[in-house]
């Protein structure tokens, strides 16, 4: 079973990660009893409803806040309420919370251990492939506040992570696509070998003997970008890479509202638009391109900004939302770009015109 | 002017003390403009009022955030208007946060800043004596949620203090009493010499050229605990002994109500009801209980129950909220001791029946 080890000194952690890890996370929490530590758990709703099996052989008897499913818990009012249930619960500082979710209540969750107690214990166990692959790696936590998305929140790294593919039996089909949006960003950032196998595999689903593979790798991967630069201070480089694709994702999110487009699938998007971006700037070739497009429409992923809405997003508006995107909120446009597919750089001060004939193309209004 | 240096590696910072320091604030400011780093305040509503030259000459136009006075405001409800405040402000993660008032607006701010993008730096301005020898030295910031004070919040070190004996001067009378519980505290922890130095001289108030000294002191030894452990990690000694009279102290706040007793008074009394168990268990002589004593009445702090409630307090009440109390969460009963005035330890398992003849005698119903 393969296992990613996170190395941040004396917060460093194991990622495990297979099918079937119910008995682990079971021994584990058993493990925790022994101790006398107190533990409660964070459950998404709908996963608690799909997958109660999971929920009950992993975590027993152990009390539970349901977190309602939706970006809208990622509020302070929930928030709020997670660490009344904290106190209620008596967790103490040596207390545990587990995540037991996708991004949102690992996010949630996280923040809420960060800050309970100024900072207790949490165990992510994520049941989305976005999550598997992006939100519990890394130690970002956070919650939106109405000037925008994930403006609040902590670095706090987990105690340690299991990601089970059985958890992803009851994902929906648009969910796990989006979740491939990550995975082929990664190999686009820094696999090459990733972004191959991908090309050359059937299309992968929960069932897939390949998937832990692909999770592995990506986790992987993003763990040794964050070892490098945790708190995300690197002048170049560093964690702004694990960006590619993402300030025209945010863009598209925030234009369209947030919720319309799944964040994996504005990254789809967004990959394509720094494909294209990276072609315009002599960097890789229009066939580079056309292997990008081809992957992404293997897992419905979109390419233009046709079809998720009903009518293309307008350019003002996207142009506007690119602009206040917290990655380039210190006043230059900095995108990060592919020097050949496995290898992305950041870099500034692009033209805004090149960036509003890619927009254009892709179809904005 | 003294300035006290407190050693956190990479979170290392200065407070500066004196009388008059507004200039070196304002310089302070005008480097940041300098560097393109969006700065703004978040000062207390009653020293806003009381002292409006003071806050124009340090901070000059820099957006204001008005905190309304009182612990009423280190609330999830108030965080979030100031995490608005600061997203509306664009502050960016290089931006930073002054924290200009007592210990409410420091530890709200302190946690804004702590979870605002994931951390921007802040600059605490404390205005009570209160704040300046306690709540702005050490990291500690936080806010409360119905189930307890302080419940919730982040380690965050500030970028600078900057300890103004002037703002004092505005500082209502029983608000300097309550202060000077906590300068008779450190001195008790772990100054011999202050404690003295405090029974000799006539009482301070904010004009007293003896005053910045104290002060300085009081910061010195604090960071000296808090650079061996910084987050309260310790097992023996470390950041706990900083609570020596707080577990009785927390104790009368929690029964009397919060606000009814001045964090400080209650202090005072823990202070005293502390030397008098330290008494009992053989550390230190009556006469040492004495001085104790008459140097808590020449500032007017409380040594029983009676007085600042119209009714003493019920023994079943302190017994209660003393169980309750986070530091002694883990189960046992730990209270901070004297083995002589200015050397505190931590003793475990205190007998239950010599805490409850110490509260009668203090007058608990």
């Amino acid at each position: 079973m393969p296992v990613v080890s996170v190395n941040l000194s004396d917060r460093s952690y194991d990622i495990a990660l297979g099918s079937g890890l119910a008995p682990r996370i079971a021994a584990f929490v058993a493990d925790l009893a022994a101790q006398k530590r107190r533990a409660a758990l964070a459950v998404d709703a709908s996963f608690l409803a799909a997958q109660p099996d999971f929920v009950r052989e992993s975590f027993g008897g152990m009390p539970q806040f349901v977190v309602p499913s939706g970006e809208g818990s990622k509020s302070l009012a929930i928030l709020g309420k997670l660490l009344d249930f904290l106190a209620t619960e008596k967790l103490a500082r040596d207390g545990v919370l587990f995540a037991c979710g996708g991004g949102v209540t690992g996010d949630l969750a996280g923040f809420a251990a960060a800050s309970y107690l100024r900072g207790i214990a949490f165990v992510q166990v994520p049941t989305t492939l976005l999550a598997m692959v992006d939100s519990s790696v890394g130690g970002k936590t956070g919650i939106n506040i109405a000037s925008g998305k994930n403006l609040v929140g902590a670095f706090w790294q987990p105690l340690a992570v299991f990601a089970d593919m059985n958890a992803l039996k009851t994902l929906p089909p648009r969910e796990f696509s989006a979740g491939m949006g990550e995975v082929i960003k990664t190999g686009l950032l820094a696999d090459a070998d990733l972004f191959e196998m991908l090309e050359k595999l059937p299309r992968l689903d929960a069932a897939s003997p390949e998937l832990a593979d692909a999770v592995s790798r990506c986790c992987a991967i993003k763990a040794s970008v964050v070892e490098k630069d945790e708190r995300e201070t690197a002048k170049d480089g560093g964690r702004a890479l694990l960006n590619l694709g993402h300030t025209f994702a945010h863009a598209v999110e925030n234009a369209a509202g947030y919720g319309v487009y799944l964040h994996g699938e504005a990254v789809g998007l967004g990959l394509f638009l720094a494909a294209r971006l990276s072609e315009e700037l002599g960097l890789i070739s229009s066939s580079d391109v056309s292997r990008v497009r081809a992957l992404l429409l293997k897992y419905d992923l979109p390419v233009n900004l046709c079809g998720v809405t009903a009518k293309p997003l307008a350019l003002a508006a996207l142009e506007d939302a690119a602009r206040h995107d917290k990655k380039v909120r210190e006043g230059k446009l900095r995108y990060v770009v592919m020097e050949s597919l496995g290898k992305a750089v950041t870099r500034d001060g692009v033209d805004a015109a090149l960036v509003r004939k890619l927009w254009r193309e892709a179809g904005a209004l």
